[in-house]
């Protein structure tokens, strides 16, 4: 591909989240350059984006922002700075990528939509889930009618270890930052939106979790607008890896996605007949949907196409994950109508 | 094993579930003898009976109630008949065998009980789905502290068609005559006390489930006293059969039944990789462990020891089932010592 | 079923798997009655005999043979008496049920047979795995088209823990005595004759199996008259308990047929996910296969049709089995013609 | 990485094998630089090698090897060159990389082998099935003592599709063309030398392939030095993809590698309950496979340590090959020794 063609991009934010968009930018997507990435520490992250050959670091994102050289940016900086970086960036004209979540308000969540509305650019959300080789499998079988009328969600969704103390008092809880995933989910999955919450939240991995005054252990229930009814439970813990299953249950049948393995070997012995545990975490487990999100997103710009995952999908999964917060703390069931 | 020996018992109601007891005691379970059988159909019955080797059939309970040469009763007959029975069998200082629910209504349970505390007699619920060779595995895994402290309970539980609109009518409701087993099955896993229930019903299957009152689609959670939840989801339509699936998640690990099916053969053709269904429903699926439970009255009342599922089972079970059709039906959550 | 009606039947030889034969024939079998057990430990048997309900227990098989209350004999006596019996069995007009092998030497097999032509009695022969739930299944799948042209068959069989010494001097032989069962799989499946075997034998397990002549682990590979080709392992000692798989490829694809095991649990812990070794060996996996036999070869009797294993079945996989000893120890394919 | 660390290497022969390596070694080792490629058709791979970077492009594979600016070569042209490429690229000094096989010719490979010791360079087979993730992991667990002393390796390797009867007429046949892979994988599972092969060869799936003097089903059995004996069997057609899977038995259990699937969804309807075919072809199940063979190469190279797969590997394979087309022609066991 000749490099005139190819969608500039300018990366902000060289955390965990950024290395990797950037990489898959790099390494996988031909169709996308990344033109320069924008980090605080601007040294640390130069000499990294050196070895993948990334030329160009600096330290403000509004320089790389208003760089009329750049078609598109990837925001993956803290969540509280998005909803600045979002409208900063549709009103200098730039296509958009956002991390989850957009922000933790919904109001300024709303305030950047808009603008990103008004000035007509390209907006995706960071749901990788949704491009995930297994789940995206049962979402083509649900759209296709082979399950029928979705009439049962069951989402697992389980971390093998807990985050930071420091991660969990910051992040917004529990439902904001974990469980947020699979509301999505649950929304790609059924098509429908979510009329009601009940959730439920323990503190059974770790006490200080619930000195912060978040939860380890949750279950939701979530009610949805074509009577489709859904349930999840999280774990901060699951000791044996990252557990992410989930099943449509139908009229017409059941589509059940199983956790990936390393390898597909069994073993047999005097003991047991055993096999490998889920791979590892969300780096190993949703490598590759990394790559396909972002490269559908550079597929929408060059094709003029709406991203599959919308400011809308940033917004109601946001929503349900509030008012998930708020059923688990007033123990009762939240019409997400109140919270809108 | 010389006659003398055996476990002398009545059964009381011949229908389908009566059948099955009656032809486990009699082919599978040389330390019992049937020795008579009480329906309202003697006929009918008798002609039944004879084939299998019971020669004596009778209209009246109460006169098998009373025979001295009966050692314990087996009440198979319909639920509104079952606490009167219970109170005369106890009276009688029979030992009691009752299918569940003991009764639909928790004050007539306790009455019943208490015939049978005072009479000093063993008394078995007829949770049969305990005694199943995978449940009871995982019960076993969670006993022996294999997984640790239960954290989350998934329970799906799915028939392959609904039972006819009059047997709907006249159940109680689906949580009353379906979920009831998950209730049951939920305590004994986690061997814990459920405090709360938050349920949620709706009509996916056939409208003419809703027009009698009742759901044909449900979700369930539960919050038990030991700190675990647990998710439970039930239809009475599963068009490929009878789905009957459990996992315990705890601190060390998870435990996951997965369905039993007719056998172990997979085929690949040009269209799939495809393997049986699961097994139809659960006269195949639970055929061993209605043997399992028989054989386990009859052993303990050979070796004077409590039964695996008592009375208290009984009623908590009902008592769940209470609070959760309440709570579908006022769309909250109902804590069980409401409906104490 | 009135008595008149059922199945006269004689055991013959009360060891392991005559006992079996004898229970299910009692308890499983409304149409068969065990008029008399003929074994040499007259007393021994009579104790157990009479716990199940057979009343009469003599020495000579003989007798049995004609009495003429008798309507079929179940010869389950060392190998080395069955074709005495089966004559004997034969001229005095009883339909005859006999273990595997019928005999070591295939004249006095061709012999015996005669006689049953002659008397133009049923005779069954007891490859019980014929009647597994999952090798029916496979066998049904070929038998209808849907794995097409049969060109490839694989079938693993191995033995949890090797025989005694003493059985392995006398029984002929791992060919004989453990790989005729597949032998006679190869077949059933196929639906074909074989007419070429290649046999390797190796002592791998225990070297006293070697220093008395026979092997512990072997391939047998097997051509086809209709092109199939056809490869089968044995072990004397699988760690893991008895293993059990067979798979068809053929042209229009493949059916296999895996392990059962004693429950569909799977755990996930820190070290692993495992789930049940198989079944722990023949008495487990094959328990279902040998009421099955039994009741076919009674049904046939019944409604007077030719038993599914024939005579023909019983000569030709020990034909098999004598031509693959002689491959392992010539090391070289050898003609099923050669040794006919 | 500085270029100046990077390997030097030239690829010749840019069919699809070499395609495929080059993509690797453009893409994602980044310790290797694609200096040139020689192909016969230079105007077509000119203008695909530049798509992905690779500037230089010419006709004479000798011209590539002379260069003093290469490191390495990396061999994907037609098999009949190989041996002369690799006596010209040792001679120059060149660490070598080749496809399998080596060369049709048992003495010829001698030679070109002969002249590799001689320049000290490193040399490595095309046996791309040893990096895959899962025989990989099977080989480690033989290597750690998991499975305990090998005694039976079953191989099944089957093809979606026949090659056309181009290649068939000019590959050598089957057990020269794909059986190799499953020898070479026979050696390295059990790491012990193979010294005798019987091989059966038919012609179920085209006669076409019989006309040319081939086979297109074939079961073969190899014994062991270390006393292991091994089933393999191909076929050229199997219409639900590619069948590539591997069973070590031995003293201390077992273990199977299972095919791999697109997903791990396992749907249920009233018809069955199926699941994705296998990956369909060497080129989505091996495609990772093809990265680490490529990554360990090059690492040899950088570390100066020996590659995995030797020069010894690809004639031993080799010799196996000429061996059981010996044995499939002459319809007897063959020896090693004999055509060695």
């Amino acid at each position: 591909m000749s490099d005139k063609d190819k969608i500039r991009v300018a990366v902000i934010g060289a955390g965990r989240i950024g290395k990797i968009h950037i990489e898959n930018l790099v390494n996988k997507i031909p169709e996308a350059e990344v033109v320069c990435v924008a980090d605080i520490q601007v040294d640390k992250t130069e000499e990294w984006a050196k070895k993948i050959g990334v030329e160009r670091v600096i330290s403000d994102p509004t320089e790389a922002i208003q760089d009329p050289n750049i078609d598109a940016v990837v925001i993956c900086s803290p969540t509280n700075t998005h909803a600045d970086l979002i409208i900063k960036a549709a009103k200098a004209g730039k296509d958009i990528f956002c991390e989850k979540p957009i922000d933790r308000d919904l109001s300024r969540i709303e305030t950047a939509l808009e603008e990103v509305k008004d000035a007509g650019v390209k907006f995706q959300v960071g749901f990788n889930r949704r491009f995930d080789h297994n789940f995206r499998k049962i979402r083509l079988l649900v759209k296709d009618g082979e399950i029928g009328d979705v009439h049962i969600v069951n989402i697992t969704s389980r971390d093998p270890n807990p985050p930071s103390i420091e991660y969990v008092k910051s992040s917004g809880g529990i439902f904001v930052d974990m469980t947020i995933h699979d509301f999505d989910m649950a929304r790609y999955l059924t098509g429908s939106e979510v009329i009601k919450v009940y959730a439920v939240g323990n503190v059974l991995v770790d006490p200080k979790i619930g000195e912060v005054g978040d939860y380890d252990t949750i279950i939701a229930t979530l009610e949805f607008e074509n009577g489709a009814i859904c349930t999840i439970d999280n774990s901060r813990k699951a000791v044996y890896g990252y557990d992410q299953r989930v099943e449509v249950f139908g009229s017409k049948g059941s589509a059940i996605a199983y956790n990936d393995r390393p390898t597909n070997v069994v073993v047999s012995t005097q003991d047991a007949v055993y096999m490998d545990k889920p791979l590892y975490f969300f780096l190993e487990r949703y490598k590759e949907s990394f790559v396909q999100e972002m490269q559908d997103f550079i597929d929408c710009l060059k094709n003029n196409e709406e991203p599959l995952v919308t400011g809308k999908d940033g917004f109601q999964a946001m929503a349900i994950a509030v008012a998930a917060t708020k059923s688990a703390k007033e123990k009762r069931p939240v019409r997400l109508e109140e919270i809108l």
